[in-house]
């Protein structure tokens, strides 16, 4: 059987890199040549949660269709979120938790999407459905992908099944969650040494009735450690904008004790997000009140309202 | 809760009427109010499963945004091939085992595809993981969906896993494979008392790089059967074409004993077809050697070649 690949979404963040390497693990044992790779640089959360179970970062790819002919997507499906010569390789399997759009196959495929907050939580199911176990290390960054994705369970999106399958990990994996959960969340909520760039590093873009937006988050102790900087990040958007013809660039700057966010939306199309959450952006900046969830609590608000 | 319906594709086969009713029974069994319905009429080989087992045929719709808010797909995912409505609705489930395409949702949801030869088979594992088993009527269904999709396992879609799950649910329906398998496929076969809209009622459409094609098939012991009134059937698919602005029809006549078809080629774009297929059409006809599976010997080699 010929090598594939396995990767998350550009602008890689723990739940896309953890579950690429739990699902290469998964399917190495059931006796494919499988690697997991990376199609960005790691965030520095993603960093900590690595070098604490002292596994090796995934190497970095730009292009794939060179070196495979099969690959599988975890933790994103949208084409634009996705390598760029993705048209180029047949897509195989797809484990995620996100809606489904920009995607096709002209096969039949493996597609296995449940509506709970974390990719490693169904990998885990999935696991079991095979009747294996994940090793301990890989127990540790299924639990770390968990841990991120629901901010400790504390997000809208995080559903019984993530709790109960990351107090499961935590014992494979010797963890205290609690502890753990809350060093690994702030070693990336530490901007202090973090650059520009870095702030907006999980940015995703969606097209939404042929409008291309885009949506960063960063999670935060304090959103006025990133709203100190406001004018620099905004000259990156800016950039963004003009480079990808965006019509919407929203930062959304969560605060992970208050479970709270601010919005800072650039862009012809701004008046959207006004409408959206019933706001007036003031110096480009909002409250988004009780948002910490952009899968949930952003993309699909703003996507009725850019259709409707 | 609020109700639900389940359905699969118009022009619904065996595997659509019966995996819609199944996994109607598997969610029931877990608590939620969800019926089965069918987008169109039954054909004669699905009417002689549900008389045979004397289960009530599900009621017909032709929107659904009237009565209930959320929905759940089996055996297609294409909008052209659903419910007129589909856009009205959430899409809440899917379980397929089609390629993905000119499918999207707003919001993360249950999506469960997997490349085996019929839906029965991944519902049956659905079952398992929910520690439940299928009553003996709904194993009497999904075992006729199995046979159907997979031909009595000759199809190249046909799996182990197809197989295996064939012979567990036949067990439990108490039925033997090959007398009950032969019989069903007969009687779906006998296209003596059909009226030429029946010989064409398992029909799908696709949009292909934005031409619409549809592929209709029909599985027969004799393709003479269908031949004979080939003039008939040509004037009801020039009718098709016309008033769907169809680029191409193609009809595929298989022959269930010798596991062949004969592809009949309409529209503007026949020629494609001839180059798929490396053949010359002659009266608008040319053997399909080998091909018994629209699925994996006709969707995605047409694909290529319209994308190409």
């Amino acid at each position: 059987m010929s090598k594939k690949l396995v990767f998350g979404h550009k602008n890689p963040d723990t739940d896309t890199i953890c579950s690429a390497i739990s699902y290469a693990e998964l399917r190495t044992a059931l006796g494919e040549d499988i690697e997991a790779v990376r199609l960005g640089e790691l965030n520095s959360e993603t960093a900590f949660v690595l070098d604490y179970f002292q596994v090796k970062t995934p190497r970095l790819v730009t292009t794939v269709a060179g070196e495979v002919a099969e690959v599988a997507l975890v933790d994103h499906n949208e084409s634009q979120q996705s390598v760029d010569d993705l048209k180029e390789v047949t897509i195989t399997a797809v484990v995620d938790h996100h809606r489904i759009a920009n995607f096709e196959t002209s096969d039949p495929l493996y597609y296995r999407a449940e509506p709970v907050g974390c990719t490693a939580t169904i990998l885990l199911k999935m696991f079991h459905e095979n009747k294996l176990e994940p090793t301990k290390t890989t127990a540790g960054l299924m639990v770390s992908a968990i841990i991120s994705d629901t901010l400790l369970f504390q997000s809208p999106t995080s559903t019984e099944e993530d709790k109960a399958a990351a107090e499961y990990l935590a014992k494979i994996a010797d963890l205290d969650l609690d502890t753990y959960g809350l060093d690994m969340l702030k070693a990336g909520a530490d901007v202090s040494s973090k650059t520009v760039a870095e702030l907006l590093l999980d940015a995703k873009e969606f097209n939404i009735n042929n409008q291309k937006i885009e949506i960063a988050q960063i999670n935060v102790v304090d959103v006025q450690d990133v709203l100190a900087r406001q004018e620099e990040v905004e000259a990156v958007i800016n950039k963004a904008i003009e480079a990808k013809g965006l019509a919407l660039y929203l930062f959304v700057i969560t605060d992970i004790l208050k479970n709270d966010s601010v919005g800072l939306a650039l862009g012809t199309e701004t008046a959207k997000v006004e409408q959206a959450y019933n706001v007036k952006l003031e110096n480009h900046l909002a409250p988004l009140k009780d948002v910490v969830s952009r899968k949930k609590q952003v993309v699909p608000v703003l996507t009725k309202i850019f259709e409707a």
